[in-house]
């Protein structure tokens, strides 16, 4: 299977590792090729440039918005929230119809300072997953990993033996059933994957952000994640 | 020590209980004291009407809103959230002031249907719990036990041998211990206590709402609670 990953950040490039590994053929979409190949930056969280990380990850390849969306069977959304429709209006709603749309992303803003809330109508009676859903009806949106940092949700044995909750929402169901058998080769067991039903979960697991930021702030170290006890 | 209650639903009765266990003196506020006598009808969730359960707790004194808060020593607000900043105002300011006020309250809107959003201005950047501290700054607002069901509240054991998470959050350090004693005597372990700092926390933990509602929906019990991995 062809999977396209929307956006080249720490989210971004952590699960491109990851389906490297497992044998999957990867394009990555950024905003402008040549720029993300020439870019010396540094990111927030002081990853090297995108050029090191792609010469350790060679066999992904690099596209446009569009260029990703029109190669992947299957597309990930992994851009900043605040970014996320406008990069998938880019990436083109023809190159997203009829596929499964995973969404990873928060809609985070910072404009404020920090920690972040959430960027205003796209909070509880709303979410970044049903805007998207709305914005590409075609597309099959499914929400699911966004609770939690990108490191774990490649690899959730690193936490409690990989006993945790990951939640996943979305309108179709055959779409969240695909989803399920790849997060199972993240390392997911079924019993740890809660499907909590419409994509309006999406604002329920949006709304963890704030709670996840202040534990971030307390335990200093974004490996944690919550389990469902019962 | 003397506590008062404001709120006669199910999550007050289930702390008054609890209380009366350990021996605090107990008085419960109410709008109307004749009419909650009064009356015969049962909660949203078939609890009996507050008169029965007031004969099986009969050490609990019941007043008006104003006369709970002036008895308590400490002051716990276990209104429904749309009522609970006028509860509070008819408990008086002066009756609030200077004590320790632990808000249990969650600032649900049903106005929408089920399930329930926030209420619009007491979420994201705001929340219920700082909502309560602006409006009686002379008040020591401590905010903890509103991610669960009431059953937990007062007996963590029910599941997961108590090993589950309860945040607390307030801008007064002192507050917050002894709210956190009152917590251990509920059966809170101090690993199990989670500060997460200032008042701002009650946006993060009143947020939990929407999935505590969505995981209610799929597990068709409210006896579950989250556990902090790491």
């Amino acid at each position: 299977m062809k999977i396209a990953i929307i956006g080249t950040g720490a989210v971004g490039t952590t699960i491109a590792s990851k389906l490297l590994e497992l044998k999957y053929d990867v394009m990555m979409g950024t905003r402008n090729v040549s720029d993300k190949l020439a870019s010396t930056a540094q990111d927030n969280y002081g990853n090297p440039p995108f050029k090191e990380w792609l010469k350790t990850n060679s066999k992904v390849k690099l596209g446009s918005f569009a260029d990703a969306a029109a190669y992947g069977d299957l597309v990930i959304n992994a851009t900043n929230g605040s970014n996320s429709v406008t990069a998938l209006i880019l990436a083109g709603a023809r190159n997203l119809a009829g596929k499964v749309l995973i969404d990873i992303a928060n809609p985070l803003d910072f404009s404020h300072g920090m920690p972040p809330s959430l960027l205003p109508g796209l909070n509880n009676t709303n979410s970044l997953g049903e805007e998207i859903q709305k914005t590409f009806p075609d597309a099959m949106v499914v929400k699911t990993l966004n609770t939690m940092w990108c490191g774990l949700m490649i690899n959730p044995n690193l936490v409690g033996k990989g006993d945790h909750i990951n939640f996943i929402s979305g309108n179709n169901a055959e779409a969240k059933i695909k989803v399920k058998k790849l997060l199972n080769e993240f390392g997911w067991l079924d019993e740890n994957i809660l499907d909590i039903g419409d994509l309006t979960g999406a604002r329920a697991t949006e709304s963890l952000l704030p709670i996840w930021l202040k534990v971030m702030g307390v335990t200093k170290n974004g490996a944690f994640n919550f389990k469902l006890v019962r």
